[in-house]
């Protein structure tokens, strides 16, 4: 079924959330095909690009007022479902290169929203924010020798500067570790000077040919933390700790019940010892590795000789320093989208939302409307002044029905209306985003200052409750235990996750991806107790592993 | 004189501020040559670069603990001065790419004072903040005759991409103007959809030949603004208000008294109609272009072809929207320095530092360490919970003196010492960066939390006016008004700025850039009154123009 969501009609269309969305046929949501190119793996040329958006504004421009948009139902077809809602939400669009994106407004301010928190978390971990420049000599990147097989394959190159070839090709950073170690090698000369200890805000690029909106582009946004320690305990501890602050911002801001773990050898970082991660599982159950940080050991520091002279003894020995660094990218949006989002669109956990609440007038009448008008601002006024990110949509040019399912296809957890009787009776009546239909809507909640804010800082803080339920148990209820690969196999055709006792080689855990598209996202941190043999091999095994197929 | 500062000697010199420079050979200095040769034409390459660092690594390795550090003196070499204080307040360092930059911890902290306050007045202004890929098609930079020719010497090219030649060459972005435009003819239809104002924060490359750190390098991070409005007066009208946020950020918070003003059509930017300027005069009374708003006209919605249907003739004839960009830089950081700075080191305004306030604890006997820790603590937890940005100084590492005088240089407004006498007496001592000596020495402040903060806020306020109220004399001295050629060139040769009526043609204006190294910094817009006749030609002239050497 293909659900539409007729945006800019002017008909009036003023229906109950519930009843909103009509049929209709499925050729239509092929008017708009450029995000769903977006993941092909066709090196699509420019100008190729450039004619099919010509064409496309061609036909927009012809009819301004009556553009539809429409969003696939996510049961149909999750893939396009997503585009449809990054396209229809306003979160980003197109570049003009292949596998490039621009971040619009509305997807840009949750990242703000991501940036705001770990920014506070990152300082009072000790962490200084700091910048790094974007090209790198192409010798660095081959001093450490898993870190360019790593990224060799999906490096841009700069060879032209100022008119001129250049003597020797610049990469466009995909990752900073060789740099921020050609750097701290200049900078850290004594343990005095560790623990050194900087974040980045940054863009990277990194070459990739099967490219999705937010979950894999071309360039992307990103932080990436770079530590340097006298021990390896103190590294390992900080791996660790940067993992823990990434759980708590996926649980509390982003009501997502991340998976938090190490990896295997196979799937760690090109470069590092040990790289922890955390595993969210999407609506469609396919796992989206949302954040990772890395124990480097020694690797970066050998091969850009980053020493210090010993602790203990400062006269003879100088040892190489011990080093973390850790991610988390503009993916994140998209883990946010495909937890969260149902066929009428995105759906915003409140603490990352940048509304949590939209105020809807409504009047029929032209004398209603000033007076309406008016309780809707100082409405808007009160939450506002109460630290509640608030917008009122009182524009003439559309129905409150056209409203009500644009502000619930962006996402935003409540939405208040008043009409002219509400007015009267100094009340609203506040609709709950995670809870459609008459069930989550309240009538004749009083608009005394006190009494309204507190309302809506309850339901908000149920919502962002509630969002997490919810996908806790979407979560649990899509993890097996298995214990042989056959029920492994079982469990990844039927789409699950398999969680196994897990201890065989390299090779078997490539075949295992190789017969069932399954890899392992990670050793959770939790272990369940008691003995447990390699559902692979029946030997002995120490831990669990979970297997899923991934983006 | 060089001025030397002592960093890491374990010597103890406990003196006070006034005296605690020696004067030392000005041979030392040229042991910090890294960002001296930073300003060269000669495009140094990476491998001698290399060779240069570890030697100099090698150095430092062998005498870890006796590494000097040296600031020259201001009036003695200015540039050289500027090299320093960035050095030694580790404000930046070199990138290993030629005229790259690694903006450390303290510089990229002013960075983010700037963007704390410019990201509240753009949204306050009505803009929001988004991100647009920094690959361009080579392509789209023809497609604006001025711009492409403005900006094409100073490309950085990517032409391979994962492993493979590129059909088309991208460029990495130095301004986006293009590629917004690119997007903006997609999103914009109708005039509903006018104003469009964003903003991004982001990192732009120019291939400079000659750089210079934070004030002219390959790389640098920046806000660029773009706006699209149906009319040109809407367009006027938001150029004007963003030149004018500018000028409110510069003397408010940085303290810069900067002229804004209209730039000459040969100073015009690639691509505007007219471009608005904010000028600084630094210490070197050089100008400094300190951020700029353009008027683009329809130059950039005709080549992209951003239209929309006219507001008045709805069925019939499009129209191309009117534009403006506009943008301030880490450069910006370069103007503070440079127009605080002072012999002793940075001197940084109180608005905008990342310290505001430092705290020296001090103690000879081992039993007067624990109270005057827990009188340091105390104090720091008072101020910052008024929310002021404190810092303490607590380690037994270095000697008070050394911490004075290392506090200086890093431009902290204001030092709080802590000794035994003043813990029984429940007071303390306030220096002020801005007044050296004893005449910016106070004793007997109260601990008393509620005397103690009003007094600190209140002295941070005194020595944010008196920066703003010392520059704009400076300033003001070094502006002659000039009526003839012959004046003008006589007050550029004496290093200062001229500001004469000016309706001289652009060839005359080239032709005093060649004979005095002065260019038209702009036409400021508060004017003198009455007629006025050309300097150069001796023709009617409506403006006054003033005429500087500049960075």
């Amino acid at each position: 079924m293909v659900v539409a969501l007729r945006l800019p009609s002017l008909t009036s269309i003023f229906l109950s959330p519930s009843t909103s969305f009509s049929r209709r046929s499925s050729a239509l949501f092929q008017r708009h095909p450029r995000l769903r190119h977006f993941s092909g793996i066709s090196a699509q040329s420019t100008t190729e690009k450039e004619v099919s958006q010509e064409t496309e504004q061609r036909v927009a421009s012809q009819k301004p007022r009556v553009q539809e948009r429409v969003i696939t139902a996510r049961s149909e077809d999750f893939n396009a479902w997503y585009l449809d809602v990054i396209a229809n939400a306003e979160l980003a669009d197109y570049g003009p290169v292949r596998g490039t994106m621009v971040i619009r407004p509305y997807g840009y301010a949750i990242w703000e929203a991501i940036q705001d928190y770990l920014n506070v978390k990152f300082k009072e971990t000790g962490h200084s924010n700091m910048y790094f420049p974007q090209f790198i000599p192409y010798s660095f990147i081959e001093k450490e020798a898993s870190h360019v097989e790593g990224f060799s394959p999906e490096l841009a190159l700069v060879t032209i500067g100022g008119g001129k070839e250049l003597e020797e090709k610049l990469v466009v950073r995909p990752t900073s570790e060789t740099i921020v170690n050609h750097m701290f090698t200049q900078w850290i000369h004594s343990y005095r000077d560790l623990p050194l200890m900087v974040n980045q805000w940054a863009n990277v690029t990194r070459w990739e040919m099967r490219t999705k909106p937010f979950v894999r582009t071309l360039e992307f946004l990103w932080q990436e933390g770079h530590t340097a320690h006298a021990t390896a305990e103190e590294a390992e501890k900080e791996a660790l700790q940067m993992i823990d602050v990434y759980t708590k911002f996926a649980y509390e801001q982003a009501a997502i019940p991340v998976i938090p773990g190490r990896k295997s050898k196979v799937e760690t970082f090109a470069g590092a010892c040990r790289t922890y991660t955390i595993e969210a599982m999407m609506g469609d159950r396919k796992a989206l590795q949302a954040g990772t940080s890395h124990n480097l050991g020694q690797n970066f520091s050998r091969a850009f000789g980053t020493q210090v002279f010993s602790h203990t003894d400062e006269n003879g020995q100088r040892q190489h320093v011990w080093q973390t660094s850790w991610a988390i990218s503009t993916r994140f949006i998209g883990g946010i989208i495909m937890t969260h989002g149902d066929d009428a669109g995105l759906m915003l956990p409140p603490n990352i939302a940048p509304i949590q609440v939209v105020i809807i007038p409504i009047w029929k009448k032209t004398e209603e409307k000033a007076g309406v008008l008016d309780a809707t601002s100082s409405v808007k006024e009160v939450l506002s002044t109460a630290g509640i990110r608030v917008k009122s949509d009182d524009s003439d040019q559309r129905t409150p029905g056209w409203k009500f399912n644009f502000w619930e296809m962006k996402g935003v957890p409540l939405r208040i209306e008043i009409g002219p009787r509400d007015v009267s009776s100094g009340s609203v009546v506040i609709s709950r985003r995670d809870v459609p239909g008459k069930q989550g809507k309240v009538f004749g909640i009083s608009m005394e200052p006190s009494i309204l804010v507190a309302y809506v800082k309850d339901k908000l803080d149920e919502i962002q409750s509630s969002l997490l339920g919810r996908a806790i148990s979407y979560r649990d209820s899509n993890i097996v235990d298995v214990s042989s690969y056959d029920e492994l196999k079982v469990a990844i055709s039927q789409g699950k996750w398999a969680r196994g006792p897990w201890s065989a080689s390299d090779e078997e855990e490539l075949r295992v991806k190789e017969e069932t598209g399954a890899t392992i996202r990670c050793f959770p941190f939790e272990q369940p107790q008691g003995t447990k043999t390699c559902l692979m091999t029946g030997n002995p095994a120490d831990e669990v592993a979970i297997f899923a197929k991934s983006y």
